[in-house]
Parts: C-alpha cells; structure tokens; sequence
C-alpha cells in the first residue's frame, strides 16, 4: 500500500448551481477540497446573440458576487465559449469572443486560481483554439484547464487536444482536465494522455457503477487507468447533476471516498521508483566521470545498487572459473575502481571461485585513491596494488588475465567507456577477458509534454541539443526501442596504442558510430524526443539492462537518456519516423548528432512510403557545438 | 540597357587544373575576376580507402602551395566530398569526412573567401548534409556554397537544396551555386530558385551553342531565366574541362565577354523598381500614421507617386460629376490632408468639372497644418478652409458631399482606415460619397529564404510576428493570391458614434474580420510566410492596386507587405495549404494573427484531403502580443 499520508485533492461539480454557495457549502460538507462553478449560465449566450443586445446586457454576472472570501480559492471558474466562436457571422462571433474576454476578466478579478474551457466534440474550427490561447496571455496567475472527454467510440480527443495546443506554441498555462466517460476507448488511445499534462480527471457521477451494496465504484479498465494517471500526480473532479442526484448509495461523499480509496490501494512503488523518489522527469546533465572527478556522494549512491555488483561478481565468478586453474595467481585488473566495490566484489569472487587472484586497483581521482588505499590497509592486504593513474596513460607491469571496468553510461557509450578501455586493453593478455565484453545502445521515439517545456523553457540552443539523464514518468514510448550500436571489448582492431594517439586525424575513427532506424507509430502522436537506453553482456549470459523489456529487476544505478527535439514532429497514425543517429570523435571530445524523418503514413495496402525529406528536424548538436563528452 | 558600370563577377574553372597557376594565369588573361579550383585531386581518395592508409598519406596538398599571396583572394576553393561519405563501413565513411575536415581547415589557413560542396545527383544519405553543414561550423570567414546542377529531365535538384539546408537549421554560410546545364527544366522548376540564396551561376562551356560566326552564346531559355537570376545580384563561372578546349570561337575570354555583354543589355528597370532601388527585400514597419507624425520628407516620397494622385483626381472629378448641379456649393473634405497633395487634386478635378466647391481639409499633424495653412494662403485661398483635429474626434460644421481619404496601408486596412472613416463618416451626407469606397486585402503563401533569415535573425518572438512592409526580389509566391476581406464606406451599421465608443466591449466588432483560404502549390517548396496586397476601388471603375495581376502600372507609394512564419511549412508537390487570417482590435489597438495549415497531397482522384491539424504552424501575434497598429 503506498503512503497514505499524500494528499489528494478531489473537488465537485454541480452542474445546476448558478452561485458559489450552491456548490461550495455542499462541497465542503462531503469532503471535497474545491468546487467547479460556470462563471456564466447558458441563457446568457442567447441574450448576447439577439441582434439588438449589446454585451453589457448579456454579462451580469450578479450570482457570482462571492459572498465570502474564502470560495475565491475554492472555487475553479467553468468558462462559457459557446458553439458561436467558429459562426460564419464576423459580429456574432466577435461577440462570443469577448463574451469569453470578460469572463476571463471576471476570474482575474476574483483571483480564481484556475479556469476551465470546454473542448468541443465535434470537429474544431480555429477561432475556439485562438480564444482559448489569446485567454492564457490574459491570465495574470491563474492557469487554464483544457475539459476533455475520453469515451468509447472517439480516437479523436487526443488530436482536439493536440491542436489547440499546436497552435497556442505549447504554452504552459495550459494542462488537460480529463473527463471518462461509462466507457473507455482502447488502451492504446488511453496511454496517449500519459505523456500529457493533465492536470485534473474529471469523473462523473454517470460514469461509476454500483458495487453489491449500492455504493459507486469504478469499473477495471477505469481503475487501472486512474492509477497510472495517480502517479502523475493529478487531481480529481466528480460532476454531478445537482445536489439531489442519487445514482449511488452514500451521497455525494461517496465519490470522493471511493477516489481516496483507490488512491491508498495504489500499489507500492517498486525500489527503483523508491530510488527515483523526486527525480522523475527531472533533467540531469549526464555525468563528465572522465574531465571531472566524482564527489564521494555520488560514489555513495551508486555503491548501494543491490543488483549491477551482484551482477559483476557473477560475471568475475564466471571469468574466473573460466580460466585455467594453474599455480600462479589470476591477474585482474579494475581500471576506474573508484572507492572499492568492484576491488570487493571482485575478491569476493575470487573466494568463492578459490582462485589466487593478484589485483590492480587503477583510479585517476585523487580524492578516490585516498579511500582505495585505506580500505587497502584495513581490509584488502597485499593481493591488492592501488594505482594513482588514468588508465589510458598508466604503464603497467604486467598483463592482466580480466581487465574489469564500470563505465558505462546510461546509452552505454555515453560516459566514454569504448576510449577508454582502448587505452586499457593495452595491458590485457591476448585471451583475456574484459568485463563487461559488450554493451548496445537502444533507441525510441517518444512523447513528453513536461520534457518537452522543461527544455525548450531556457529559449536557447543549447538546452535542446543536449541529452539528459532522466527517470521518466510523463512519458510515452511511441514504438518499441530498436538498438542502434553496439561495443565490443577487447577491440582487437586497436592496434599498439593507436586510442591516444591524439595527433593523427585518424583517431578514435574506429569508435564513431552511425545508424538509422525507422519506427511505425500506432496512433497520432506528437514526438519530442528520442528516449536511450543500454544493455551490456558482463561476461556470457551474465547481463545488466535498463531497456524496458529486459530491465534488470531492482537495478538503480542508470535511469533512461533523453535526446531532446527541437521541434516537436506530428506523426499521424500509423506512419513511420525514421531516427538518424550519430557517435562522433575529434580529437578532444565525443558527441552526439541526431535528427528524425517523418515518413508518410502506411498505404492501403501496408507499404510504407519513404522518408519525406523536406519535414526532416534540423540535425542536432552539429559539430558538438551544443553537448559533448570531454576526452 | 541597364546602367552598364555595374560590376559582374565571373569566374572560371578548369576541371583540369592541379595547381593554383594553372587556372589563375589563365583566368586573369582572358578576363576573369576568380577562379575555382578543387582542393583535392580525384585520385587521393582512392589512396585514402585503401585500408592500410591513413590520412596523413592521403592529404599531400603540394600542388596548392600558394604561389603568390594574391591567389587566395583569386581562388575558391572546390571541395573534394566523395562518395563514401554514406558507406556502410564506419571507418570508409570516416576517413572521407576526415578527409572535408582537412580540407576545409586548409581551405580556412589558406584564406580562401569560399570553398564549393557538389551536391550529389542521386538520393542523399544523410551524411553528405550533415558533413556540409559541420563544415560551415567550422568555416570562421568564409562562405560555402552547394553546386546544384538544373536540367531538364531532373524536377529533384531543389528538393535536394532544400533537404540539406533544411538539416542545417537555414544556416545562412551556404549558399547555392547553379549549374545550368544545356537543357533546362520546366520552368515552374526555375522559378523555385528565385526565392533561394543563389549566389553564383555555373556556365558549363558545354552549356553554350555557337551563334553564326561560331561564337559562344546562351539560348534564349537560358537567356530568360539568368536575367531574372541578375536581378538577385549573382556572379558567375565559367567552367572548361581544360585550358585547350576549343568548343566555340573567341577562346576562353569569350564566354565572360558574352555574359557581360547580357548583363549590360538587360531591361531597364520599371518606375516602381527604380523608385525602390535600395529596397529589395529590405524589411520596413509599416507606418503607425494614427500614433505616430509621418515627417515631411515622407510626405515627400510619397507625394511624388506619377499614378495615385491622378487616380484620386479622376475619381474625384467622377464623382463631382455625378453630384447634381445645384446652386450650393458642393462640400468636400479631405481627411488626413497631410501637405495638400490631394486638396490640390481635389480642387484641380473641381476645376475640370466646372463646380464650385468648398474644401475642408482635417489633419491631426501639427506640422503638416503649417505646411496646409501656407499653401491655402499662397494657392488656394477661401474655398479651403484648414482644420487641425483628429477626424474621429472633430465637431464638423456641417456634412460633406464627398469624403476623401487616403489612409490606406499595403493590405488595405493595416493603417487603420476603417476605424478612421467610422469617425469621419459622422460628417458625410446620408447620400454621400467616400473616396476610397471599398478596398480589399488579398494574401499569397511565398517563399523567401531571404526574407525568413531576416526576421529569424533576431532570435525572438516580436520579429517572426510582425508583418513588414517589403519591396520582393528574391521571393518566390506559391500560388495566386486570393482576396480575404474587404471594407466599404461610409459603413451604415455603425450607427452614431460607435467607432468612439472606447468604453462598450461592443467596440469595433464591426472591423474584426476572419477569412481562412486554401492555396494548392504546383512544385515541392518551402513556405516562408504571406504576402500581402490590396486592391481599392476609389470611386466606381476607378482603381488603385498593388496586387501583382493588377497593379497600376507605375504606382510606387506601396510595397507587398509580409507577415512571416516562425518555422518554414514543407509543402510537397500538389498539395494544399490553408491560411487562417484574423483582423482583431479592442479599445487600444488593432492587430493580425495568422496561422497556416497544411493538407494532405492531392489523392489520385483530384481530391483534397483536410488539413492535417497537428501540423499547424503556431498561431502567430496572439492576442497582438508582438505587432499592432495603436488607435
């Protein structure tokens, strides 16, 4: 059971109070923590739009004078926008239009702290899309919900949606306000909105059902949707027709103890997403371990990963065993041993196997190397040999038997492990073995509103030309991840010491990479990014992995990468993208291009059309010029 | 002839040249400015992906040690891009961008202004782009141009253009260089070029035919097009296979003589052309008339116009004669008199219609009343009578037969006019005439690299959101313009003086107009924004317009105006896209908002499809946040 101690916060609706006493008094005696009230009653429209009216006859907002301070933060404001904002006729329409305008006003006024447009069902003309998004720059404070119903029988919520906030530029201000029908479309129409911001789930009293006893209940497919939606940390609405309504057993109270009901029974997170507490869509700049020199805090938290060192003394147990058992001592190496787990494990294993191991501990952070040589002392003794050195420039004494190395990144590559251990294998033995052997780099389309705004909120290249580590959460994977590269150690290409051989513009040649990967999308979506993930061979079937399908269960160690678009791309349903993706090397660094091609969507006949060049994203983070790993 | 001390760069090539002597020698003594020679020959790359060569084996650029200073001004500088450049094989593909990459730094140490990428003709991978556009990253001083052969039989080559430039995010480094080959094509494939940064033409020699005596010239196709492209101030090459070859008479220095000998007998320009030298695609605000004083050297542009003022003269004299003949005076007023051009006009079509009138002349600016009360002195004495007030605010003695105004900007309404005349109209008889009596606003989709990396320049909002006022060269319009709204006058459902009304929100509803229109476009292209044009009718028959297919020969007083998008809409061949346009106001100011959507491509059967919401562009100048004209 997860905390019971979140709040959640679940208002009310009734949808024939005219004032905010009609709806507050009621809200709060059931429990509800906010109200929504129509700022407007629907005769007013027809007021407005009989010829002679003028707008100060139609707005009279007199049952909106609150009577006690205290509803302005209670109360959200329902917006009337009216089925005239699209008519052919210039007056009627400009009339509509600042019918809204006033209304808007009329919240500002009140200090309302959210208002609420309608979407229409029917197919959108553009003036309602331009009213809301001109309404957003009016509001001072307050942020605009977008009411949008999910049913059984429309695909279409999620484009309405979608186009209104194309055409407003993504504007923050906005957020969904979710309304489920009795009956839910399929998942694949649901799991759209998870990349969304909603806001608010909107549930009327219509759509519960009665459990044996009478008392409202939600049925399955709800249920599962509205616990993913939880962790998104939504809100909650139940409109009901009036006070007197009585669908269900228990009164209106019944509704939002049902929804706090749910809320508590959610399952408990798992240890990753424990781990992950605060850090969920939140970007990180991926770490620099070689330019910079970790700090102990964050050795500390990557030491407590109950699955990567079990998974690595598997591997070395393996290795070991399977090398031949003679009479002199197994030579490992752990070149980037930092402050000790993998020395530990790697020993650990070595008893396990009985084998005698003789062991180079190789870290070039000073700071480590204090902590590397203590632990020597007091637990390790003389097995191991602590070296103060980057192991790309470090002549060793000897050849190594298993060279063991974590550098790994969460798109594998990423922190620089193939430069690196090119510089390592120099010291390995002609059979040894490197652990971990290989590592592949995955690649995915996907959808993400917040990453989306959080990126493009500092207005500048840089910021969407630069990959982010991120544990995702309002996030929508638009087609399986494919992989792209993949690593394999030793590199017996590399030949002498060719990995630092700085001066030739030959370098680091044979560690670029480059693919393309074409995805089809199963509903229209909208992509900002390409999400990255890795998996890496230890040592035979010994394997760690963040790929969703093959994720080491309870590994905490590596959240997913995010490459940033610039532009958001609409793929329509069923249509491919094809997603271009760089590994690029000069001298002093390593970085990543990429660029996404829309393709047409699928013929008649299934055969997908190619690529339409024209509609490609910009390349990204040409050159390097806006991210890149320092070498 | 046009003003033949205009200078013409044209350059050579001679496709066999190794050194910098071979071809600047030749160049400087048959009259050419520059000269192109490749940095690399051919037969390096062969040696560089043999798989046991490196780079420093390849690169041995002897041949272009610089022989004197003088040649790096001289020479630009052909890079050798390969075909390898999407090889399958990492290190292949590598070692070729390796290989730009030190050419390109050569190119940088040598001083050389330009280097020139060949576009390949086949289908691009993804490289050749994203190695050409990491080349203008590293490019400090100089330009790059993309070599792009046209000929007949190939519709793809601006599509290749477009991709390439597309990926680099419109840097504006590279440039097209355009190969005319002996054929060209269609001419709906030219004219795409003409919205592009062509900075040079490339003349095969073998392009040529031989006139009677056997000398080189161009066919007239060729001739058509290169003086549209002189237009856009282009240089251009020559390009011979060898110093040798003898295809025409007159030896190598016959081919420039010949282009020179075009560029001197091209047309004259036009009146409008010669008046908006210094103009082309320059970007102006347009005037703020109502906030802001125009100053007198404005009024003394524009009063020079050959055609608008005999267009007002002959609409007033029409108009007078169709006034019945009484003994009262007929009574006209001049609104917005400015320095008297069209009270002089008024009074001299009174003249020809042998009435007697009496003159009003309303001017809200404080100096243009000095210059108005002078003349009514020396000139036209007690017929006029000069008044000093804001015509929307003006106490009127008593009613006009005849209002005459010239307030009207390059899209009709963008200088406020209707809100003026809804003033103004106050003091027109209820039989009365207005000079102007309807004016209309037309809009085209366009094309203009130019134009789109100008207000794209600044890097914020406000510039990709206000239309400017622009005289088009390198502007390519997509498809017909298409009228959007129109405004009579006098306008009799304004009633009293509902245009002053400043406090009702009712005010000005009767100005707003919405119009969407669909445009299908012939070619692939790439659409940079809308032109705008009007059309007005003065009095009956007589007309004044600047939109393109009926535009009063030789009138100058109004450039197109342009309202930008802020990201380019790819729009494929045969496909359509609709233009949604507002004209909004409140109390304070007017404004445009704009958005483009585009549809699907024509089904085999002719139908359109509906736009494809999700690829709306953003809704630009919402709620007039980056542009508007104060009331």
């Amino acid at each position: 059971m997860a905390d019971s101690t979140a709040t959640l916060s679940v208002g009310l609706e009734l949808r024939n109070a005219t004032n905010p006493d009609a709806v507050g008094s009621p809200a709060t005696q059931h429990g509800y923590s906010y109200a929504l009230l129509n700022l407007l009653q629907d005769d007013v429209q027809a007021t407005l739009l009989h010829p002679d009216s003028t707008l100060q006859d139609a707005f009279q907002p007199a049952d909106l004078q609150m009577t006690e301070n205290t509803w302005a933060g209670f109360i959200v404001g329902g917006i009337t926008a009216g089925g005239e904002l699209d008519s052919e006729d210039d007056v009627t329409r400009q009339k509509c239009e600042a019918l809204v305008r006033q209304q808007i006003q009329w919240a500002a006024h009140l200090g309302l702290t959210s208002v609420v447009f309608t979407a229409p069902e029917k197919e959108l003309g553009l003036n309602f899309p331009r009213v809301v998004n001109r309404s957003l720059s009016l509001l001072a404070y307050s942020h605009a919900w977008l009411r949008v119903v999910v049913k059984k029988d429309d695909n279409e919520a999620w484009k309405r949606w979608n186009t209104i906030r194309t055409l407003g530029g993504h504007n923050p201000k906005l957020s969904v306000a979710l309304e489920l029908g009795p009956d839910l479309p399929d998942e694949l129409f649901l799991r759209q909105w998870t990349a969304e911001p909603v806001r608010t789930v909107i549930l009327p009293t219509t759509s519960f059902i009665a459990n044996t006893k009478g008392f409202p209940v939600l049925k399955k497919s709800h249920q599962v949707f509205l616990q993913k939606l939880m962790e998104l940390n939504v809100q909650f609405l139940i409109s009901a027709a009036s006070l007197d309504e009585s669908l269900h057993k228990g009164g209106l109270g019944a509704y939002q103890q049902y929804i706090r009901h749910l809320h508590r029974m959610r399952p408990e997170l798992d240890i990753v997403d424990q781990f992950a507490t605060g850090y969920h869509d939140y970007l990180q700049s991926p770490l620099q371990p070689l330019m910079d020199n970790l700090e102990s805090a964050t050795y500390e938290v990557f030491e407590k990963d109950p699955i990567k060192y079990q998974e690595y003394e598997r591997a070395v147990y393996r290795a070991l065993m399977d090398r031949p058992d003679t009479a002199v001592e197994t030579v490992l190496m752990v070149v980037g041993a930092g402050r000790g787990p993998l020395v530990q494990r790697a020993l650990q294993a070595a008893e396990n196997a009985k084998r005698r191991v003789k062991l180079y501990a190789v870290e070039k952070n000073p700071n480590a190397i204090v902590t590397l040589r203590a632990r020597k002392q007091s637990e390790w003794g003389e097995s191991v040999k602590v070296v103060h050195c980057d192991m790309r420039f470090w002549t060793a004494p000897e050849k190594c038997d298993i060279l063991i190395s974590e550098l790994l990144g969460s798109f594998g590559d990423n922190e620089l492990s193939p430069e690196c251990l090119d510089g390592a294998q120099r010291f390995l033995k002609d059979d040894g073995i490197s652990i971990p052997e290989s590592y592949t780099a995955f690649i995915a389309p996907m959808s993400s509103t917040k990453l989306h705004g959080e990126v493009t909120s500092y207005k500048d290249l840089e910021h969407v030309e630069t990959p982010y580590v991120v544990k995702f959460r309002a996030v929508h994977e638009l087609a399986d991840p494919q992989p792209v590269w993949t690593f394999t150690h030793p590199d017996r290409r590399v030949g002498g010491v060719v990995g630092i051989d700085l001066g030739s513009p030959n370098f680091n040649i044979h560690n670029t990479r480059y693919a393309a990967r074409t995805f089809v999308t199963a509903t229209d979506s909208l992509m900002h990014g390409v999400a990255g993930y890795f998996e890496a061979t230890l040592y035979k079937d010994v394997m760690i992995s963040i790929h969703p399908k093959t994720h080491s269960p309870g590994m905490f160690s590596w959240f997913p990468i995010f490459f940033p678009l610039k532009t958001p791309l609409h793929l329509p349903a069923n249509s491919s993208v094809t997603i271009h993706f760089w590994r690029l090397c000069d001298a002093r660094k390593v970085w990543y291009e990429w660029t996404a091609i829309p393709g047409s969507a699928k013929g008649a006949e299934g055969s997908q059309q190619p690529p339409i060049m024209g509609t490609a994203s910009a390349l990204h983070n040409i050159d390097g010029r806006s991210s890149w790993i320092g070498l």
